[in-house]
């Protein structure tokens, strides 16, 4: 690296950038000691495991929420504007992710916030930054955004039908088989709706068990809805490679990656200054 | 608002358009209402709550009886047709918002049918009416108009399929393992194929299990059929069916998506720039 | 009717024919008959209807006996080849509609065979047959032949994988746990890769609850592959109403209904005889 | 068969040529075998039959163990490089499908292991290599293959997503209402989000049940993306991706599906019949 760079700059550059080898091995680091953090909390939670080492683990977190503090100092001292970076949306979730730490020594819960430092692994996408995954995130975004607002028809819709079906479920089978409120009611339905079927809660009478059918067999078929808006999107989006430009003629608006004339009507898709089109 | 306007002709306007300012926020606070009033019902049926707000929930009921009923009287006073308002799908919905909060001072059941009032909330398509969402609602509606008759034969199979597992799962397992009649067998048999899977009642036997496992296999490979269908029917829809374009030669209107020649008469559709067509 | 048609080859254009007024109404007489016999089956089998009612329903389920063997009798009468009748695939499940109604008077549980008549439910597609019904389910039964090879591709893996899943939690779990025996373990492992999940069996131990959260996400994610499948095909026999026929001269293999030159390239589809092609 | 071929040279050609009569006669008799052997592993694990037949199963497994061993034997005898055969995938395979079956004489439990065979079972692709199965097999695989990258991206969202959601209900509901640990908490969100819903973990608390609702809708969403993801790659494999054709003009080989022009020089890419190109 150049010798007249000062140490921040090149501090800078390697916690910052992840287009360098120095930030690139910084980042990955980086992403594995956040998995390890997460590990160790996971770990901490499993009753037989903190029976025996809940001191150990609780040693290490407090490493982990150290070097996490080191690290947001540093990103504080290095960033050409600290405040920005503070109040950005990745300063906040760095902050985030020593608080719960810090706090965990006064509140034992506390802890248990520290899984907001996955959060954090949203990192992993800067560092694959130039791989094909990131593309295909893209096509995905794309078609999630294309069918916003099917979407939110859609989810109107499913509202509007487990509210309607947990009141009516309430009122035909009542507290006494478990429908102890309209809320619960629509937990039932949406647990109905969505297929998964907990069973900790089903209809006793013979109306119940009917409308539920009507419940199950509603939701067995709109599934269809999200999948089908969501593959015509997708399809949609995978086509967009292609050139988007209506043709001067024919108005055919999608064409091959480099075309110069339309492949319908042979016409030249950007005709030359001083010719007619 | 023009002073020769007469104030029923104003109150018209403003209940009955959606498209001038006044109409737009009578109609958004109108929904807000609505809301409130059924999140009162839902707040309600929770035990916690109603033995404590028994009494003030049923005050505010009474109070958005009240105002629908209000609502209602002006909306007969200020249309041009009261009768034909009276007896719309909008005006009988208006008034089954009303009724039962009038039974309910003498039958307390009765309340929970105020929920109809979720219906009132389809008028929120009228507020958005402007905005992409019903195009979307269109294209969504689009796609379910043209797979209606393959959704008919599809429901008609899964019923068919349903009785006959049904009725088999009743004589294999019987009343011992919880299949007490047939139509129980065939609630069981829609919970299965559904993926729903209760889990109330389950097979026993091994005979059972088998077939179960042939119901549960065809539950989840047939889903792949509405799905199938709606997104075949959507992509159409998004698609937009054919191109419409007069061929200038033989004058047919409609031509195959993509088409660079007319496929009666042969000539192209397109004529290049500086060629005579 | 013409007069000297004989009585019994009238008889035979009522209930062989859907194509005339009287044959039309004789179907969906047989069809409403039908639907009556197996809702009795299905009302008897309920016990505190069973209780009241049973003999009152028996006496109605013999009298659909004697009205199915009296039309079995007048099918044979009336056909022009009694044993060809016979012997088909109709005649057979005529046939069947009626002995378990015989054997019935002797065996109680035999009634339950009756359902078979759900298979008589079939001729409702000869009383539809003029109706765009048919021809979707043209549509749906062609994107399943289509997709027939890649379905038995795709549940010889679902087998493999679910004899694989269902000896391992075997070996995991063990008989304590519920897994009793391999195809015990095998049933598990459908009801939770086609996401069903009765909950009657589940894993207990840490291993058990990976490897179950495995299976869980192959089954939630391979669900896409019968739903590939069949939409690729249908898509592909909703475009089929095209004309097939290779192009002469650019090999394009689909064209529009009633095309009669190449939309690609502008030749004629079919040269006329004398000409070169 | 040539008489001048040595005894060990037919023997190879039997055992590893599936494109003869002999070869394909000797792999389908040792798939049926395969098959036999692991009915016999199966039938053995089920408490009743192992009760009663344990002697003779073990009996029988010991001879299918000699058979394999024989084959393995046979084959290395008349591979032309039996070291590269005993290290190649099949060759592994083929032991590990003697190994359990001698172990089993000292460990019992080892028996279970013999479920390896059923990979052995691979060689049915073999046997129907002529058979358009495979290259129905070829287009899942090549769609599969096409959405590799995206099926990643969709897994490490889930992932990030039953972690964030497990934590969440552990955090929640707590051990006194199943949740013991976030292991247990992320099992029970794998089980929810792919709507499986055993039922043997529930949420008990409102606040758990409004969560729950938020990842059941959440999971019968998603289920969207792999479908939409696997749908539009299969489509893509199956119409085959672009026309092959040399432009007369510029030998611009590839183009897009349907031109009619060279969108690279704009001349017609199938001259009609009677005009020069």
């Amino acid at each position: 690296m150049d010798s007249n760079i000062s140490r921040r700059e090149q501090l800078r550059i390697i916690i910052f950038h992840t287009d360098t080898p120095a930030g690139r091995r910084f980042d990955q680091t980086l992403l594995a000691v956040i998995l390890c953090s997460l590990i160790v909390v996971i770990l901490d939670s499993i009753p037989a495991i903190h029976a025996n080492y809940a001191d150990l683990l609780a040693y290490i977190e407090w490493g982990f929420t150290a070097v996490f503090l080191a690290e947001y100092i540093l990103r504080l001292y290095s960033s050409p504007r600290p405040l920005q970076y503070a109040f950005s949306f990745y300063g906040l979730v760095d902050l985030l992710a020593i608080v719960p730490g810090i706090l965990a020594i006064y509140y034992s819960d506390a802890q248990y916030l520290l899984i907001v430092r996955i959060v954090r692994m949203l990192r992993i996408f800067r560092v694959l930054k130039l791989s094909p995954y990131l593309k295909q995130a893209n096509y995905l975004l794309a078609a999630l955004r294309g069918s916003k607002q099917k979407i939110i028809v859609f989810l109107a819709s499913v509202s509007t039908l487990v509210i309607v079906f947990g009141t009516l479920m309430y009122v035909i089978e009542g507290p006494e088989h478990g429908f102890t409120s309209i809320p619960t009611g629509i937990y039932w339905a949406i647990v109905t709706l969505t297929t998964v079927g907990f069973g900790d809660i089903v209809p006793k009478t013979p109306l119940g068990q009917i409308l539920s059918s009507l419940v199950m067999i509603t939701g067995y078929s709109i599934i269809a809805v999200p999948t089908g808006i969501f593959t015509a999107e997708l399809a949609n989006a995978m086509r967009g490679e292609q050139l988007q430009h209506d043709c001067p003629v024919c108005a055919k608006n999608t064409h091959e990656h480099g075309a110069a004339f339309c492949s319908r009507c042979g016409n030249q898709l950007f005709p030359r200054v001083g010719e007619k089109a």
